[in-house]
């Protein structure tokens, strides 16, 4: 079983798996950050070493799990000394075998959007779990389960699918809020208007396909609407492009004419 | 004081009126829809009149209440004899003009998504009033007050503007999770495993302004996951159109580089 880890980053990813881990009981042997001060912080919360340079890495750990960010993955896993414990990373698009100079290796992606600030509930948060060999996959898994109630092997090319379909539902939705906040402002509106809409919108989801969801202008055809939205965008180009590409796709879609 | 209602319309959001209203203690004393059966269903649900002919409007309601389809507003108008009740529609997009042959008309804008199937909380819903007179105005403030916890004068040009905007909460994030259940289907991996995230993504605007709440790829000016991402996206032309899209705007917004 896994019961110390060493954990390698202080972002947001990092700092939520350090809490979880620590509540969960397990030991945290020692936060790495090139930063050191921030690498303290997070030590601080989970009664930990900290340290700023991975030659110092604490040898005997369990678990090395890497929350750094994905392009700094590798400059890590060269510059880390072989060790016995297993090694993962928290990448959903990184490929597992950029580890694989270590006995042991695998991912441990948990899929949310985590902010320092913010409050999430590890246990409805799904973790896509990865191994070289049965037996990491099995320990990796064990771990997860202890922190979620969601986990689920899912192999290279799937997790990369899924990082993508992340993307779909959760930077591009939030670039739709920014437009719509833009378009308030200008009418001295404040954003909270739309939140019961905002919400619900998600909250279907829940009981409704997408595609049975949809509604709108576009979805019913409505050409009046659709031209008079269009003119209320002549000053805003780019969300005028917006506009346009999403309503070509849905009439396409659902009306099957271009 | 408005205590009784004819309301015109049997779709999402006239069923949603009629049983919020219902429900609030005002008498619903007709309810008119060109399908008959329609019109028969709503009215049984509260306990009213049905009628498929708009020559046979109740004269005498204190309000009626206009909430079919955008596009069939104008007819509707023509075809109702004048009355003497406030006569107001629910559109978000139509102007309130349109109702000018009578002498009280307004607008009664719920500005929500309504299912039939679906349960949404009334009180939560922000209504947009507009009126053509002081009096008119008050008293449709009046009745939504009694409905909602969330009433605003707002004047036709910003209604229209909150509509606009309302696509880019509601109807554009839609299409988006169809694109990443598209995405999950491909790979055989379940929609609901991104629901925690997608819930996420519009739970924190309650407390985060989009702008800061941005993440991503594009955000981040992550170059191999940007390029990544676009070959998954090889076999799915408008999926990537909308990448594209998205991940230029968002890198010109945050990075100021194109």
């Amino acid at each position: 079983m896994i019961s110390s880890v060493v954990l390698l980053g202080s972002g947001n990813v990092a700092t939520h798996m350090a809490r979880a881990l620590h509540a969960c009981g397990l030991r945290i042997l020692q936060v790495y950050s090139p930063h050191r001060e921030h690498a303290q912080t997070l030590a601080g919360m989970t009664s930990s070493q900290a340290t700023h340079r991975l030659a110092e890495l604490h040898p005997g750990a369990d678990l090395y799990l890497i929350a750094v960010s994905d392009d700094k993955i590798g400059e890590v896993v060269r510059e880390m000394a072989p060790v016995q414990g297993f090694v993962a990373h928290t990448s959903g698009i990184v490929n597992m075998n950029l580890l694989d100079k270590f006995e042991n290796f695998g991912v441990f992606y948990p899929l949310q959007t985590f902010s320092k600030k913010r409050f999430v509930d590890i246990r409805q948060v799904p973790f896509c779990i990865e191994g070289n060999k049965e037996k990491t996959r099995q320990r990796l898994f064990q771990l997860a389960s202890g922190l979620s109630d969601s986990v689920l092997y899912i192999p290279s090319a799937s997790r990369k699918q899924l990082h993508l379909a992340a993307v779909f539902v959760n930077n591009f939705p939030n670039h739709l809020y920014a437009a719509a906040a833009e378009l308030l402002r200008e009418k001295d509106l404040d954003f909270s208007i739309l939140l019961p809409l905002l919400q619900e919108t998600a909250a279907k989801m829940k009981e409704l396909e997408p595609g049975e969801a949809q509604t709108g202008p576009a979805r019913r055809n409505d050409v009046n609407t659709l031209r008079e939205h269009s003119t209320l965008l002549e000053d805003h180009p780019e969300l005028k492009e917006i506009y346009q590409l999403f309503s070509h796709q849905i009439l396409t879609k659902y009306h099957d004419k271009l």
